[in-house]
């Protein structure tokens, strides 16, 4: 192994219930036009549709919100009410990092013996925030913040480092954005769940058939399997 | 000279005067509320505060444009004008990218000399869109798209890219991004101001008092200085 890469959100540190947080807040704002779940449908439908004008990301994920209202009250909900949006959104870029259990140990131990990346998708702003904030970012040597992180641009970042998808790890909670895309180009990967997760990451399990990769619990299971591969 | 870096914005494409009709958008929408010259100054001011939450860009440029027309109206602003304001913003997200006077020729002539660089601030998702648009991409050997460009980030590449800092060139229309920081950390600079410029991006006189560069008419002017130093 050449290079052990982490996935940030909801790997090393805690995110997606932060934005489920701020779609609460969203829910209760327009309570009185809406029920929840018309709601929680036509605000993801939003989500999928501004991917591809503004990507991923905290400043993404307010427009979004912005326009679901608007579109679902048909322009009654006023701009006040507009201005509560976005200053709900804005506690996304400066919640404080929750880093989960296990993470330091781990990190400590792998960056002894290997070097690690810190690898994930999103806003850069929001995301060298997060990084700066969780105070882990001396244990890696690279940290690469893609808009996308499907095959290409996995194997861009590989070439990028001269490292063969044989000596590469991905460790992650995203099937879709950590796991499938590594396995497919002949990485290894390892999956953690995380507690939360957005639709959007979810695949079929279909996708799974034939696919090989291992699943930990939490990070903190990392330590064990890796003293094992050791001794 | 190892590494020659391009800023990308208004340097080999048009990009500011997108953001200046956009805004004249916003005046306009709004003019029955407020005069232009009040607009234009608390929109800056709503730009400047929003910088450190949002960082650079489309998106923080369209929610510092609602924040604005929310605040100077007092909420009488509607949700339904709110959306136009989107709209006008979206446009920034996908505008046809104008190269530059000259500036194909340069970057032809230049690749087959000099590792090039292509070294922006800005939003990811924004900033990887523009330069796929304009075609460009084939003629750098790295792209850096950066949330700033000071002296601690040149530092910072320039040591990822094992590049001394005498070593490196400079190429931008921003006094405050591309040119003083270079200069500061012992690098060679060439400065082609851009017609429209962004007045967060001016510099005071006095701060370019003993300071040495460069400064071209045009990216064109780029190849005559080259090859006059090549012969």
């Amino acid at each position: 192994m050449k290079l052990i890469a982490f996935d940030a959100d909801d790997t090393l540190w805690v995110n997606e219930p932060n934005y489920v947080d701020v779609k609460q807040k969203l829910c209760e704002l327009l309570s009185h036009y809406i029920d929840q779940e018309t709601l929680e449908d036509r605000f993801y439908d939003a989500q999928i549709r501004n991917l591809q004008h503004f990507g991923y990301g905290a400043k993404s994920f307010i427009l979004s919100m912005i326009e679901t209202a608007i579109e679902l009250t048909d322009g009654a909900i006023t701009s006040k009410e507009i201005q509560l949006i976005i200053d709900a959104g804005r506690q996304l870029l400066d919640f404080p990092i929750e880093v989960l259990d296990g993470v330091t140990e781990v990190l400590e131990m792998l960056s002894t013996q290997f070097d690690l990346m810190l690898l994930t998708k999103g806003d850069l702003f929001d995301q060298e925030s997060k990084i700066a904030r969780s105070g882990l970012v001396h244990h890696f040597k690279h940290v690469e913040i893609l808009s996308e992180k499907n095959e290409e641009a996995y194997l861009r970042v590989l070439k990028k480092h001269a490292v063969e998808p044989a000596d590469f790890l991905m460790i992650g909670n995203s099937l879709k954005s950590d796991i499938l895309p590594v396995v497919h180009i002949g990485g290894r990967a390892i999956h953690i769940p995380s507690a939360v997760s957005w639709a959007h990451e979810r695949v079929e399990d279909e996708q799974l058939t034939g696919k090989s990769f291992t699943t930990l619990g939490s990070a903190r299971e990392l330590l064990n399997l890796f003293e094992t591969v050791n001794s």
